[in-house]
């Protein structure tokens, strides 16, 4: 017969799919030897059998009487006896913590005849009536689901009555009032009289923490973040021990280290005389933990014990919950802790320094993301004024603008050189102008999913979302802070899209310390210790992925510039040089010949005037990274796109029409824009269809490749150039590209009396693409997935139509957790991407494989590249380092990649 | 070591890989007795080693000298003998025929010496000079690459000079004189001497045949044929026999059957002392085969005999060419020969009940494409005048309208309702809206891949292209006819999209006698005997089709009256029925208010309106395919086509703004059009997005659906409703309709008292549905795939941009031979349709599947489906018996389907 209650002595951390989080580490705990208070937990199995059957499995009962009875034997009271009652917490702990779960309810075991026992114990009556009227209102609103807002009510209108300012000015009498009220409440909303029989409590807040796994908050966090539907939750029973009975009581938590800025040391709050629930209602104020010395040095050093044998025993920071009980310490719960990025670089480093772990694990320990978060302008928050509210950070930088508050201001302002802040309630999708207008958004209402939120991520706008303390008045263009600051259109703000803080006025903004050191302008002698040591953690650990990792990692890089930096920050070539931009500014007259020509010659014009500026373009850009590869792609958008919009071109020529006027332009260039006009340019004449519709283009583009090579390896460099052929469907249209390119490389060879590599290779952003991989790999030397367009053809929507438009729906409805344009849709485009791969690997062993997609800066699709075979990521340069270090992570041997994935 | 020439009395009939079409049959009539000349293969395998190698197999040279030997003693005559010198043809004879491929040298093996003992053999010196002066200017031609213009030049400048007006009034004298002038043009033009070693001639034509497989012309028919590159061709080598040696020899070609009409008895011509070349010249006039019972009855005889044992032996209508040389019969060459498609219907039936073929052997004989051909409506050519010229028929049909000369007019004519047909020299994608509003396209110039054959077969237009001695003028308006008859603009013209007629006037268009036949108004007893014939040939191999295959066929249809003809076609339920059209017309107004809505009360009042229209709409549907599926989408376009188009709306709002007017609609409607403007409509918010977007608009169709059901079952009828979700990429999409759906019929079926079966799909029309098809597969009663949007994404381009624009240039360049909108692309978007197809049969056994994209009536496309096993295809009502009698062929068994495609 299945076992289903484990005691904490039974258990261990491993145990996590069972016990949940929670219940793992008690057990852990309690065979360390650690004063845990005794309890146990009822597996997830047995929430998995209640949620399939709706019954919970027939042995449950019996095997609970005998864990309680052996908790009983143990504590040496009775759970809810009259004299001296054994109470009980009862607690979720799934495998992942997740919102929307019940959490938990205390003092389970007290009833009217209990209550008076505890009294008499604890020698205390208005604690024990405050514990009942707690236990009461936690348990009708969490295991009943009685709305909360009726005890509150019900609380404030007896301290109404008795001019009570807090809690602590009701009497016993009071409480004990509250009581009565409080079941009657109970009674009207449920028709069933409150519980006073303990085990009967017991059995009903298990069957309530059962329940909340399918809550509607949790399924819909669950589908978000792909967590199984089926995990189930465990729930653990623990014996209470009080924090709350006198100032010999307490309680706390504590950190090993300090997990904002990864320094060593101790790190915590303490609350004499006080229970879990005070710290978080923030009633009084805490101390620093280390004033826990002065009021209990026995406990205080039995506490740094207890953590130093945790982060021995666990082997990195610890977070831990402990109260003391007249004088003695108990341990509630450990984890291992969250910390902030810059932390988690430190630790991890100064850990392996302590030799308490190895380089490996410390760089399964830190993450891109955080990297990422690390590398992004910060505010100088020693030179901010105090914050006007905090918000959510919904899409992290630091933006600073004058405040807007619609849509058609916000591009008017910015239209004049203005940054503008856009301030709205929320957005949607008729914001889109202002949004794109703007260097930030800010939002009163909103989550981390809301439309705000999701634009603002897909466009890299910082954004701060869910600020509920605004009053934010869009017909009077002003919001109004809580202490009463008016911010009115003009007004400069600034917003931070980590911390989600808002200023008024102008905050500085300072570069990260890791992108001057990166670029080489860092000067360790002037920067505090903190930020020269997170610096050298950082460059540790990104000398270690990179001695680690199997791919290697290239830069999306269109200018000397970017090429310049992507080189600093250690890309090992370019995978993507877009060649569009080249055509663009004053190269615009020149592409409206090349559309316009009339016949052969005048294309030919058009093209031989290109020509030299292209070389140059290329020639630059080479010589940024002489001895790196560098991917060049052939002109992938379609021609009218160097022209002006359809809409207002039409648009212009009417007026002037209606109004007798003349529009030259207009009139020039709108026949041309009509015949080129395409109802879905995405998939339209583009990419190598246009290749092979336009024609001298090819050549155009492959001569000032192969010139600009030819002239610096004359000059002693070392060129390597591919040329990359875009929105390949079918190996024709790349051998007929290839045989053009090829036939131009030799001629420039020959011209020039060099010797020409000719790398030939293509996009492979098409499903056609992929599923004719093997074929159209005999005609490449290397294939780069774009990830991008992959993905827009592989849904059938395209990023810029719907990200802004239902994105934020379907992340609400649990469609998807993650835009599949940020991170790789593993299930579709990444089983396009995995087989292609193999086909081609198979039909053409050592071919080249990379990915030139945004995924290709993004951690957990870099797992993915890693996992499939992929030879080298390419990203923007900035993502570089991010992409160096899951590159790395993404390698380490499998023992340590147990605990690693992306998004730690 | 390998065998690469084959005596034709060593070879046969299925060795067609090796020894080509020619070869294989030459022989097999030799094995049969039948009187061919002598002569040798050599095999497509030497042709490949050649290719390869660019050099014969070394062993070739040997072989040939051993089989020219044996045919030298068999003929009794020496090759290039001076007394009596052996003759021989070579032609190629690849697997497949192919224009471009090098066709036939006669006469090698005459010089200056062996013309002599011709002549004295022949009793005739102007036959063997002649005979010599064709060999010099033949296998300059076709061996050496000499233009022939030269030739032709050289004989037209002799012929002035002699006042001569016909070839034959040439003395011998002349004749000698030309083979000098012609042998001259040989040596200005290779450099080289015309070679007069007979020996030599015999290898250098070999060699020109083998490498006539790499001409231009072949490569890219293959390419479009998708014929393999690799399999080479045949060359044989057969002694002469002369049909213009006197007036007891001739030539000829005929058909064991009519292959015009399929009516049974011999048929073909004959011309008296010819070679086959004059018959082709078409100089003298040839005479019905008939005819020669009277000028050689003996040998009349033994031709009749030769047939009928070849159509006993073949089975088949056999197509022949023979000479007669001084009174004795000689077979050239025979295969299966082509007919028409009436033809091939009435000789298959006719065989079958000749006893000579099975009725499964009938039906792999016929073809959908023949079918289809057979089904469109048709000039009564017995009405019509003779045509003004015959260009290359590119698109089916009969179109009659007034002849326009450019886009912009065909579209203001068309927009006042007359019918125009647009002529043009080509067309170009700017004639595009002229081609949208004309009923036919007529071009001087083009072939079957030219921008306007290819564009308006995708537009299902009437289209002749190659109207090449027509002279068209537009700058004036006109064009002219050979005859001198000028069209002008607003002249009626009629042209045949099959044969390529084009009349002046309007010729009566009648309607095909099997589209009256399923329509059930065929009058038997009024029909000639080969019309009924052919009807009733139709409707028996139809019967047996349907007997025989697995698939079943549905019919597209939106409105009752296209549900009725389905159903009389043979459909066997809708497998589409589309929405969108419910909510065009009058009815516009309505989905604005739905788009317009400011709150919910107001979107609530538009979809209420709806409900009662909708539910008519389907209860007329259900009511005509009553006790048949009928397969209904949920709305599927983007919400912006019920509006203005954006940039019209934005151009009127302009103007009226500019010119101080009011444009009320314009003022109304822009700002919504513009919040639904997308960049790529295709690519945005329709499908199930839209029906997840819109807040009520599931609920209503399949309210209406289910309350249409509801009425119909109480009316004692029974109803078969299927609720199809389109554009889901994600089960999770799928699962949030489902319970939409589900919850309203369960709704419907409480309110109503009738049971309604739940059956909720999805179209499968976007790669990653495909990928994901297991996970889908879990939510869906059945999949139908939507092969014309899957295209779209899996190639990545529309077919509304692109058709017109590149496609003619993909066909041309062989990217691919047929439209991939026409013709399922096997490769990729088949692949996807086979793995989709496959997952969800594992994932859910017993799932429907079928396809219901346009594909489903395409004869190549059906084969597909059925060998990975849909269940049904769907397509236009006009298409349903040609898929009903490909879906029979394509189930044919193994043995019969060895010589089943679907494009015989």
């Amino acid at each position: 017969m299945e076992k289903y209650v484990y005691d904490f002595a039974e258990g261990n951390r491993e145990m996590l799919d069972l016990l949940g989080g929670k219940g793992a580490n008690l057990a852990e705990m309690t065979n360390l030897g650690l004063p845990v208070p005794a309890g146990f937990t009822i597996t997830t199995r047995a929430c998995r059998a209640f949620l399939a059957t709706g019954q919970v499995p027939g042995s449950l009962g019996a095997e609970v009487d005998d864990h309680l009875h052996r908790l009983e034997s143990t504590m040496g009271k009775v759970l809810g006896d009259a004299d001296d009652p054994l109470l009980v917490s009862v607690r979720s702990g799934a495998r992942f913590s997740m919102p929307g779960m019940m959490d938990t309810v205390l003092d389970i075991g007290l009833n009217d005849v209990s209550v008076v026992g505890l009294a008499k114990q604890a020698g205390d009556e208005r604690f024990a009536w405050d514990s009942y009227r707690r236990l009461v209102q936690m348990f009708a609103k969490t295991v009943l689901g009685v709305e909360g807002a009726y005890f509150e009510k019900a609380l404030a209108a007896l301290k109404d009555d008795r001019r009570a300012r807090t809690d602590l000015d009701l009497t016993v009498d009071d409480l004990k009032q509250l009581v009565t009220t409080y079941k009657q409440i109970v009674r009207r909303e449920t028709g069933a009289e409150f519980p006073t029989e303990p085990r009967e409590q017991l059995d009903a807040a298990i069957l309530g923490v059962f329940r909340s796994w399918n809550g509607e908050r949790a399924r819909v966090y669950r589908r978000q973040e792909r967590i199984p539907e089926d995990l189930g939750t465990a729930v653990t029973v623990v014996s209470m021990v009080f924090g709350n009975l006198n100032l010999s009581s307490g309680t706390g938590v504590a950190f090993t280290r300090d997990p904002a800025s990864g320094s060593p040391g101790v790190y915590g709050d303490y609350l004499q005389d006080a229970q879990g629930e005070d710290v978080v209602a923030g009633i009084r104020n805490t101390l620093p933990l280390q004033e826990l010395e002065h009021l209990n040095p026995q406990a205080y050093r039995q506490l740094l014990d207890v953590m130093s044998t945790l982060e021995h025993h666990y082997r990195d920071l610890c977070d831990i919950e402990f109260t003391i009980e007249n004088g003695k310490l108990w341990m509630l719960q450990t984890r291992v802790g969250k910390r902030t990025a810059a932390a988690a670089f430190r630790i991890a480093s100064q850990l392996v320094d302590e030799g308490v772990i190895s380089l490996d694990e410390a760089l399964g320990r830190v993450s891109g993301a955080g990297l990422a978060e690390l590398m992004f302008p910060r505010f100088d928050t020693t030179a901010a004024p105090p914050a006007l509210a905090h918000g959510m950070g919904a899409s992290p930088g630091a933006a600073v603008g004058k405040a807007v508050f619609d849509s058609p201001s916000a591009a008017e302002w910015a239209a004049r050189g203005e940054d503008v802040v856009l301030v709205r309630t929320e957005t949607n999708p008729d914001d889109l102008p202002g949004m794109v207008a703007a260097r930030g958004i800010l939002t009163r209402r909103g989550g981390k999913t809301s439309h705000a939120a999701v634009v603002a991520r897909g466009m890299g706008k910082t954004c701060v979302v869910a600020a509920q303390e605004l009053r934010v008045d869009t017909a009077h263009k002003r919001f109004t802070a809580p202490d009463g600051t008016v911010v009115a259109e003009g007004d400069l703000i600034s917003i931070d899209g980590k911390t989600g803080a808002v200023y008024k006025g102008r905050v500085p903004v300072v570069d990260s310390p890791l992108v001057r050191f990166f670029d080489g302008t860092f000067d360790a002698a002037s920067a505090d210790t903190e930020t020269r040591d997170l610096v050298s953690a950082v460059e540790r650990l990104l000398r270690h992925a990179d001695a680690r990792r199997r791919m290697s990692v290239r830069a999306n890089a269109d200018m000397p510039a970017d090429a310049h930096r992507a080189r600093a920050f250690g890309a090992e070539g370019i995978g993507l040089c877009r060649t569009e931009h080249m055509f663009l500014g004053e190269r615009r007259r020149l592409v409206e010949n090349l559309i316009l020509a009339h016949d052969d010659q005048e294309r030919q014009a058009a093209l031989d005037a290109l020509l030299p500026l292209q070389r140059s373009d290329f020639a630059a850009i080479l010589s940024e990274m002489d001895g790196l590869p560098v991917t060049i792609r052939l002109i992938d958008p379609p021609l009218h796109e160097f022209l002006p919009d359809f809409t207002e071109l039409s648009v212009r020529a009417a007026v002037a029409k209606a109004t007798g006027q003349r529009d030259e332009e207009a009139e020039r260039l709108l026949p041309a824009v009509r015949r080129l006009h395409e109802a879905n340019p995405m998939l339209g004449l583009r990419g190598v269809r246009l290749c092979l519709a336009v024609p001298g283009l090819v050549e155009l583009q492959v001569r000032a490749i192969a010139e600009a090579a030819a002239e610096a390896m004359k000059a002693g460099h070392h060129p390597l150039v591919e040329v990359m052929v875009p929105v390949v469907a079918a190996v024709q249209e790349l051998e007929h590209v290839r045989e053009t390119a090829e036939r131009v490389l030799d001629e420039v060879a020959a011209e020039t009396g060099t010797h020409l590599e000719k790398v030939v290779g293509t996009m492979i952003e098409l499903p056609r693409a992929c599923m004719t991989a093997g074929q159209i790999a005999s005609a490449a030397d290397f294939f780069s997935f774009g990830t991008n367009d992959l993905t827009q053809t592989t849904w059938g929507f395209s990023r810029d139509d719907c990200e802004a438009s239902f994105f934020p729906q379907y992340m609400e409805m649990g469609i998807f957790g993650k835009s599949p344009f940020e991170t790789l849709d593993r299930d579709g485009v990444g089983a396009l991407v995995r087989m292609a791969a193999a086909t081609a690997r198979t039909a053409k062993p050592g071919i080249e494989l990379g990915v030139c997609g945004e995924h290709g800066g993004d951690p957990e699709s870099i797992h993915f590249f890693n996992q499939i075979g992929l030879d080298y990521v390419s990203c923007s340069p900035f993502r570089v380092p991010v992409a160096r270090l899951e590159a790395g992570r993404a390698a380490l041997p499998e023992a340590v990649a147990g605990s690693v994935s992306a998004s730690r």
